[in-house]
């Protein structure tokens, strides 16, 4: 774990929410991108060396629509950069906690990801993503 | 806002989450402490440039002993890191924000900090802190 790379933070509406967030991180998104498998629309926004994602739901089975549902708008979840995901990854399952996908998935912003469940770590949703590296 | 300084988990029980985030983390906690004015214990952890903080409540009006009613565990607030707290809440002020505390307050960790209210950043609790320098 070498930093939090994000934390993702669960809206309603990502075209009311981005304006906002410019105001507060005194910067625009650097890019907006769907994510059609999780069935989200995110935006990024950087913090120095971290990042703020903003997560929309795109229909009403995604994770962020039922996060929405139970929970209202808030922090979805902290991503901590890894190098190395799938040694990662091993070393977690070990120490014993429980990977939700335990081969590593694409996600937004060119990454390798995997989320541990929330049971086994005080109901933070923690996700783990490296870098995909050209070539 | 120059980068996330740390996001907050609330949790019941400081001394079985702390070695669970040692072993989610790869390092122990860097300090423990009581934060009376707030009613929190808190234990902190680094991750590169961020840290992790985990609080607990030490009574029951304590605001993270209301958190943990309403919501369970989880992640608490994120706090962002400014060189000069007093002209940041200025500047969130002007942008329309409500600050909780518009004079800054003695927080852990060595650190002014204020808040900002979540109504007004979709349902996420913003810390602003700023270091305390010696001398």
């Amino acid at each position: 774990m070498e930093k939090i790379e994000h934390i993702g933070i669960a809206v309603k509406d990502l075209e009311a929410s981005n304006p906002l967030f410019a105001k507060l991180l005194g910067v625009p998104q650097y890019k907006m991108e769907e994510v059609a498998t999780e069935g989200v629309r995110t935006s990024f926004f950087m913090s120095g060396p971290n990042k703020i994602e903003l997560l929309e739901a795109t229909n009403p089975d995604s994770p962020i629509a039922k996060f929405l549902e139970k929970k209202g708008e808030g922090i979805h979840h902290v991503a901590f950069a890894v190098d190395d995901i799938v040694s990662e990854i091993a070393r977690l399952k070990q120490e014993g906690f429980q990977i939700l996908n335990e081969t590593p998935k694409k996600g937004a912003d060119n990454k390798l990801v995997a989320f541990l469940h929330p049971k086994g770590t005080n109901g933070v949703l923690v996700e783990l993503c490296q870098e995909i590296k050209e070539g």
